[in-house]
């Protein structure tokens, strides 16, 4: 069941559409040419998390890809006309679990039209997302092939964007399971570790009993995550220490527990890397999640 | 005007649908993901050009994403009977260039459906081919950010894929028009020329007398050019020898004529590089475009 409410400047609370229909032109440039920005949210107990974080980094997105984004309060209205009628929908099946995610999306539009095409869909989580909190994910290290300086002096390359264009981030996923592992963390030509395709990398590391937090610095060239962000504010108002790479590798290996943290798997323990077992503490990863957990 | 046709198991002649209505699920992998392939042809004078080398690069680019097609027989019926209409609908313009864009789209489709969306399009080619072929383009030189090795140990990065991702070839040409150039040939971190956005690099040198076509070899991540090969099959059998890069840079001003060659332009020559003219020898692009049209 997915609710689809398109942003229109004539309703200004969203116009509610039928996801199971037709809704888009052949010709709209996000179809044709990947060309249009996205995020992906995860609503439980009633509340979008992080919605301001994710409402800022899709005009981030929108303005690297020069692209014209609907006002945040269109966007704001859309997605509250959208909860509220997947609410009303859920209501028929209370077995469904309390996890859904919202996505929005923004496309060029097609090119003889002066205006995008936007809209916001709300449909049940993937039940991958919670399952992977709990087991963990196996993962391979994969050359994203960018050195880790380029993304400032290569703006055209878009790397701290969240496109449409994700075919390689798919085709990533898919070597990785080919290789019996589930999932990805890209490193750069120069050897540092980078980012999944669908998430962010974070490490914990406890020394002479001080937990610290570290994650790769967003000017390697990746997304800014909007899950890592939440955690390390909740981290170092607990009192853990932050920091930011450059990280390499064995910088893997060599800490107590690895995740990779994204808005609807929150935080997924990496179980091993290259088929080589992690160390995997797993009191940190109960803490930082109910820290999330806390701040929504 | 654009004709629609959906390559449909069940309408064995493709069937035809209304591009200016919507057609597409907001659902499908190819608008959230660009998780598709295309092709881009020339159909004018009663024909589509090279359509054999487009549906065999249609098939490399889908084995790349491991993504069904549908067969080739399909493809060849729809398309036909797009052109067929696309001609009946043309009579009432006679205005009209006699050439037009037939565009093959394949996606992975919605994630819950076992099979992709597939379609053909046909419109008029847009006015910017024709003037290019006679003007010419000013072109920027851009780093795509990949070394021209990577192509072969990383094959999830897609590189010989025409995918549906094409945000970063949208934004390097937006990037080169903020820099006053019509459009960019892209060099790779280790200082080699690859492609354009939409294009493949042509060099022709005179060397004794004798007439000299270059262009950089597939294996550094680039495109296979189907109207390069075109020109190259042609260009031998008239005499020329033919050459494959590694090119760099220098090589580009030292040539007597550069182009960017594309199904839908042909041949456009170059006329300057980041700001400064090259060499353009008339003659030798006149031949080509004359050997090229003699091959259809």
């Amino acid at each position: 069941m997915t609710v689809l409410v398109f942003l229109d400047p004539s309703r200004p609370a969203g116009r509610l559409a039928d996801a199971s229909a037709a809704q888009l032109l052949v010709t709209d440039q996000g179809v044709i040419r990947g060309d249009g920005v996205f995020e992906s949210m995860l609503y439980t107990a009633g509340a979008v998390r992080k919605l301001d974080a994710h409402l800022s980094r899709l005009r981030g997105s929108a303005a690297s890809c020069d692209l014209d984004l609907p006002g945040e309060q269109s966007w704001r209205a859309a997605i509250a006309t959208a909860v509220a009628r997947y609410d009303q929908e859920r209501t028929a099946d209370p077995e469904d679990p309390d996890e859904a995610v919202v996505k929005l999306i923004a496309t060029r539009g097609p090119e003889d039209q002066p205006h995008g095409t936007a809209w916001v869909t709300v449909s049940p989580a993937p039940e991958s997302g919670r399952r992977q909190r709990t087991e963990g994910v196996a993962v391979v290290l994969l050359d994203r092939g960018y050195d880790s300086s380029l993304a400032e002096r290569a703006p055209w390359l878009l790397q701290g964007a969240k496109t449409l264009s994700y075919a390689v981030n798919m085709a990533a996923l898919r070597h990785a399971h080919t290789l019996g592992a589930e999932d990805v963390i890209f490193t750069s030509s120069d050897g540092r570790v980078l980012e999944g395709p669908t998430s962010t990398v974070l490490l914990a590391t406890r020394v002479n009993g001080v937990k610290q937090l570290v994650t790769p610095m967003v000017e390697t060239g990746i997304l800014p995550g909007t899950t890592q962000g939440a955690i390390f504010a909740a981290a170092e108002a607990a009192g853990w220490t932050l920091g930011y790479g450059p990280l390499e590798p064995a910088d893997l290996f060599d800490a107590d527990a690895v995740w990779l943290v994204s808005s609807l798997r929150l935080l997924a323990p990496v179980t091993s890397i290259d088929g080589t077992p992690i160390s995997r503490d797993r009191a940190l990863g109960t803490e930082l999640a109910a820290l999330l957990e806390a701040v929504g």
